[in-house]
């Protein structure tokens, strides 16, 4: 640890120059280097100075300040009260100043602001006769106390609210400003008693020990309880970002006249992007009033109106800051008798759709380049514009009755149905419906697909619900652990408040957050300026952008979103549709090969006429099918009687169903008997899936004159052995096909790559695939050994103490996981040079995962049809991040 | 493929001196390369020559025969007949040959032999001239249509029998030997009737026709079924050893009279292993007839009473072949006129005392050295010694009702039951039972270890029944998919039949077969040979050998069979114990910290006493604790009825039960919320069980001034940041448990490797690890995808078909969990030099395994208990063969 006294602990800012600059974040905070760069580019800046971050981690390491820290808070005030011309603590002509935390990372739950500061019993008689205005004087000292008391000492604000409640209504008036002086005095006489009954001591009336305690406290501020829980849930690791600067400040006032004011503003506007002034002012207030909300600001274009010079002073700064920071700006500001003072600028938070605006604009503007244009949106914002939101302002009047993991985005309202059937019935009276459930399984697709959304109290964001409903497009919200679905009930309780069945609510999708009632939603609209930043990403990034599609209808959204093709078609959900579901059965009750060949012919026709389909809306560009994959127990009955229905629709004893059933259960069917394994043990089934394959592709061949060229993908190989078998018992079908068709079609035949064993030994795989496609949810769950339906319990905890540092089934573990990815790529492209490697896991829309893909050496990745534009926007990112 | 003409494809032997020798086996088959050397150290050997294996693999390429082999067939003929000074097809002094198969394995299935060929209707008349017995002639005759009609043209056998039958019938003989001339000629008569209608074509009645069809015959014969399925069941790699040897030899007549023979020999007794010619004689027979079993035949020692001279020749050739092959030969002979002829030799089967006892006594007698003795005995063998075993003659006698896996050796008999209940209740009154179950779970202990032996119908090798059955030493069979258990009729059924509770069966834990009835068992017997054995294979072995130990009993088990330690301690076979089980459900039960406390409080006196029995046991020898590694619900118990009795026992309702058996519930439990994610999301578990451990230590130090160094053991880790959380949860408790105890004793705390990111990171985990544990069985489930309760259902066909060379969680899979567990070694001691690294999954106790943990460079291996000796053995040939 370090003991040894620090290089430069305070950096000035005022007169035009500054020691720091925007470059010093991370010493300064995000607050201080503001201050300090706008200094410097001679914005009209109240001077001060910023104590670093530096000192604030020595105070934490050592327990105490670094030697020398007193004397030079002393020359820093000395060389302030010479700039402002007046004197710290002085009684006639007193410097206050405010104390402000600032972290480089943004963080409510800090310590914020202290203002007034310097003032005592004593100055402020100086400030009154100094502005001429004692009621101002002693307004000033009153915020004083409050604030102090409440900030650095700790004392419950309701308690000062009370006091000055009972002056106001001694008096009979409403309004602080009906107060007048001797009220304010007697209102600063019961709060110092109070400090006196709360803190022992009274409340410290000397300028110096004021500043001392409240450093101190911005200090301390860094570690307490919310801080901490903030940066537990934002992930904000200490390491990066230790410790709070503190801001200390010559005040400036908005409260000393109607040509004062305080204010805040975004250069341009937030919310869509447009390129006006946006913000609100309040006239003759400090900064808390704007806070405390107690009366209505007004917005900018009315200060135009009223103070137009105010407003002129604030679009140039406007300009100069938007032409130095080449970004929006997010503002707050004082005006002083007229006079304008900036004491806070940061980058501006925006909705996805400014932010595309905005930087499309600002390319137009030659403020950034298309590169940059594209670093500066949040990838992960895009998803937003694809979906109906929340209207933000609207929502808060909702209450939030639970939250779970954001699974699938989007906002919907809702009535609640606990059962697949009773969604379905409602969509066919046109009801809307939230499908709530335990959990789902793949029985329940036609409910999820009558649904507006799904809630599920299990889960994880890779669960069944998850997958299944970010395929559809659909909103989702899952492992809500707070709920309990009572399924059969018809309602589910959460804490004490039990929701029936036909009650509203309303799931976010890009929150987790569940409300009751219906909240209003904004409906999505796509710009031509997505359109064009999409076509910037086109253009630079590396990474081939596919999707994951079963249906015509996923198929065509993925197109419409820029998809260059299907990553993977998962053939099981063909199997689940209604028409076909019975076959299936039948096909897995059989009791021999014949038998199981007479349910499969059944079903060939279908699955051609699905590829053909798929085929056609793809026009030619690649797409690979993945032979069945999930263990055949999927596709029997859960229930007692549904188990009933089935044997009598096939003829055959419930018994047998049951026993069938038994047969088939698995302990952890995760591990089970599917995938190629499945495939190999049954090769029928695999025969008549590639033939429908191949069968669709000369079809269209022949009728169309379509060139395809399909890609069958086999699930779940480990062992080098399992893909040879595979295509001993399928290439010989192809031909066979083929010459049925009497065409010939070119086609690949590759694998999964999911199983540790096959990326452990990816060299000898590549010898038999044509390509690999990173199955990364199941590639996750078994080099963790983490079952994603099961790791809720303690991912939730693991990612809290930081164990993990993100959850691995949302962005590849690229420690662990991502080892054996790159070990994959290295030994796969060796062994076989023309391999293509692509990645079709639930990870693969994710951008921090597509970065890695990038860096890795994958040629595409693969997602679900609304996240192709942000895997879009993300790999662009990746390219030009790596020049 | 190879079509040019091979270079040499006839081998001779003959006259003292052969083409070949035993180092040929591969080219020349087994028999032939024996007969090769034996001919060349002057032991009387038939004049022959073998047609190699390389012909037969051209023969299946190119569905033809080489250029040229005709012409060497004819060339070896001529110096046949050279050679014997007979004429092949001669009238009047024929050459008569022998034609035998001989792969470079012996393999039963394919064509064995045919004797007498080169007998026609016109060479018949010169042999009984020249030998002086037309009876001898047309006996020879008849016997060459038979087997000729059988072997090479596939006519039934029973066929010719029915017809043997009727011409002694007709004459009301009953023995063979009965039939004289006109007999025997009439059945020539028939038989080439039979020959006729069945072939369209009559029997060949040309000599050198007769050899090229039984040549062909040979060859097809390694295609056949049966031999394709023996080299399946059998895992004969057909790239290794393709193709079968012809041996075409000059016959010589054990069936001349009374001073001709033929016999079957082992140069020491098999059985018991000592130093006694073994064997039997027939007198005046030709082989064929001893396996026909139609003579009672002699042993040698009445051989040796009736004819010295035979007798004497016999052991002349057994001392030269002993010391020769340096091994106990199996031998087959015939006598012709009072002259030995050998027919074959090969290295003799034994059992596995013979075999311990053959090598300890050879290398006294100089033989072979103490290497080379620890090489004979097969590690697999040595586990026979340990457990009793069927008694190989009777167990003939009984019917074997279905096959398993075998699980956990040894052979016991017992009536049959169907719940843990029933087989506590049937050893209380002294009854011998059998479980019988689909599967065990936890809940079954107690069950399984009153009964005698356990059979499931489900599971694979490490299943929950074979994993709890070889850690009690008990016989168990599993994964017995052909019985289907209805615990509830308390019967099983196995296709047509139906056991019921009370019937005995007998089950054969080496073999997995499951007899009816109550086979007779022979007990095991530990010789002085065994133990010289062992101490030999200490005394070369570098691997050091453990043990997986959880009772006193096993662990007293394993020292006597000289484990050097506890490799694995699993915590949890303590939490089943009746009388704490209901704490241990108490505090699953715990609403919070504080009741869950409450219940690991009463919990913790008990553990400490495990411990300190189990570190009196070992004597200071290494003990390595797992902590706490199932899931909870494991824990709970699995029926309605159970759960209402838990309720009141605890009084709580039997909804609370319920529920929190549902909450706990995971669709994946071997991925689920088990090991260290137990540990820490509820730490006071792990921290109870680290303070037992460590305060046993410290009071046994105090008490008896043992010197304790217990090793703690992190299940399921896969993250650095795993390992390290518990640590910081688990070191101040060590601390404390020392100071309360007053003394301090060494520890070290390490994890087990079983997650394939614990491979994957392993040099980052080896920083915080003072050992590393391979956890087998998890780790293959993980690297494979492959649940070890459900995979049986494909890997048996996997292994039929070769997908895979071996069962993985039998041995390691070398080429793919082998290969995490080298990078692991590798990365693990380079970043800790100082590392420990063992293996404790159930292959620990595999030679094969062992041999690979050899040359990966682990510290030792870890087994159950019977299992040690095996290990030492397996270590040791490691060591060795590594020279």
């Amino acid at each position: 640890m370090a003991t040894t006294p620090l290089a430069k602990m305070i950096y000035r800012f005022g007169e035009g120059k500054a020691d720091g600059s925007i470059k010093l974040k991370k010493l300064l905070g995000g607050k201080g280097a503001g201050l300090a760069e706008m200094t410097n580019l001679g914005i009209p800046v109240p001077p001060g100075f910023t104590i670093t971050t530096e000192v604030c981690r020595f105070y934490f390491q050592n327990k105490k300040y670094p030697a020398g820290l007193e004397r030079e808070i002393d020359e820093a005030l000395a060389w302030l009260e010479k700039v402002t011309g007046k004197k710290f603590g002085d009684k006639e002509n007193p410097l206050l100043v405010s104390v402000r935390s600032g972290a480089a990372v943004s963080m409510p739950g800090m310590m914020d602001t202290i203002l007034n500061l310097g003032l005592t019993e004593e100055t402020l008689v100086g400030l009154a006769e100094k502005s001429n205005n004692p009621r101002f004087a002693w307004d000033a000292y009153r915020r004083l106390i409050q604030m102090f008391g409440n900030v650095v000492d700790g004392i419950e604000h309701k308690k000062f609210e009370h006091i000055l409640e009972e002056v106001k209504e001694a008096k009979g008036v409403k309004e602080d400003t009906e107060l007048d002086v001797e009220d304010l005095k007697e209102i600063v006489r019961r709060y110092k008693e109070l400090y006196k009954i709360e803190k022992k001591e009274g409340f410290p009336d000397e300028a110096r020990q004021q500043l001392n305690k409240a450093i101190e406290a911005v200090f301390k501020s860094w570690s307490n309880p919310r801080a901490v829980t903030y940066r537990k849930i934002n992930r904000i690791d200490e390491n990066e970002v230790f410790g709070t600067a503190v801001n200390v400040q010559a005040m400036v006032f908005g409260n000393m006249g109607e040509d004062c004011g305080t204010g805040v503003a975004f250069t341009r506007n937030p919310s869509t992007g447009e390129k006006v002034p946006y913000g609100e002012y309040l006239p003759n207030a400090q900064g808390e009033d704007v806070v405390a909300g107690i009366r209505t600001p007004m917005h900018l274009d009315e200060l135009k109106q009223q103070h137009p010079d105010v407003y002129r002073q604030l679009t140039d700064v406007f300009e100069k800051l938007e032409k130095h920071f080449r970004d929006m700006q997010d503002l707050e500001f004082t005006v002083e008798h007229g006079k304008l003072y900036l004491l806070q600028t940061r980058t501006g938070k925006r909705t996805a759709a400014a932010a595309v605006k905005i930087a499309v604009d600002m390319t137009k503007e030659g403020l950034i380049d298309e590169k940059e244009a594209l670093l500066r949106v949040d990838p992960e914002q895009i998803n937003q514009l694809l979906h109906p939101t929340l209207d933000g302002e609207k929502k808060k009047e909702f209450a939030v009755i639970a939250k779970g993991l954001p699974a699938s985005p989007g906002a919907v309202w809702g009535e609640v149905v606990f059962s697949a059937e009773e969604a379905v019935e409602a969509a066919e009276e046109n009801r809307k419906v939230i499908l709530v459930r335990t959990e789902t399984s793949p029985e329940d697709i036609a409910g999820m697909n009558a649904a507006e959304g799904i809630l599920t109290a299990r889960g994880g964001m890779t669960s069944h619900a998850a997958v299944v409903a970010r395929g559809m497009g659909k909103c989702c919200v899952v492992g809500c652990e707070e709920i309990a679905v009572s399924e059969k009930g018809g309602f589910f309780q959460v804490g004490d408040r039990k929701i029936s069945r036909g009650e509203v609510i309303t799931l976010d999708g890009s929150t987790g957050e569940v409300f009751l009632g219906k909240v209003p939603t904004v409906a999505p609209s796509l710009s031509g300026d997505f359109a064009t930043l999409m076509s910037w990403a086109d253009k630079y990034r590396r990474l081939g952008v596919r999707t994951n599609a079963d249906t015509p209808k996923d198929a065509q959204i993925a197109r419409d979103l820029g998809a260059e093709g299907i990553g993977l078609c998962r053939t099981e959900h063909m199997f689940f549709e209604e028409d076909r579901i019975f076959a299936v059965r039948q096909m897995i009750l059989a009791e021999n090969k014949e038998q199981r060949q007479q349910a499969l012919a059944k079903i060939f026709p279908m699955q051609k006429e699905d590829f053909k389909q798929l085929f056609e809306i793809m026009k030619g560009l690649p797409v690979k099918i993945r032979l069945l994959d999930p263990p055949l127990h999927e596709f029997l009955p859960k229930k007692e009687e549904d188990f009933v229905a089935l044997a009598e629709e096939m003829g055959v004893s419930p018994e047998r169903v049951k026993r069938k059933a038994e047969e088939l259960f698995e302990f952890n069917p995760m591990m089970g008997h599917r995938g190629c394994r499945l495939g190999i043990t049954f090769p029928e089934i695999y025969q008549m899936q590639v033939r429908a394959i191949i069968e669709a592709a000369c079809e269209l061949k022949k009728e169309k004159g379509m060139t395809v060229e399909p890609e069958i993908m086999i699930p779940l190989v480990g062992h080098i052995n399992e893909l040879k078998k595979v295509k001993e018992f399928l290439l010989p079908v192809i031909e066979e096909a083929m010459e049925k068709q009497g065409v010939k079609v070119k086609f690949q035949l590759g694998t999964m790559i999911e199983v540790p064993r096959a990326a452990v030994t990816a060299g000898e795989i590549a010898k038999e695939a044509e390509f690999f496609s990173f199955g990364t949810n199941d590639l996750t769950q078994m080099t963790f050994g983490f079952s994603r339906d099961d790791s809720g319990k303690f991912i939730k905890v693991y990612l809290e103490e930081k164990i993990l540092p993100a959850d691995p089934f949302r962005s590849i573990d690229e420690g662990g996981v991502g080892k054996l990815m790159e070990w994959t790529v290295k030994e796969g492209k060796k062994s076989n040079p023309q391999l293509e490697i692509g990645i079709c896991g639930e990870q693969g829309g994710d951008p921090q995962t597509i970065y890695f893909c990038h860096r890795a050496g994958l040629d595409y990745v693969s997602c679900s049809p609304y996240r192709v534009p942000v895997a879009r926007l993300a790999a662009a990112q990746a390219a030009i991040q790596e020049e």
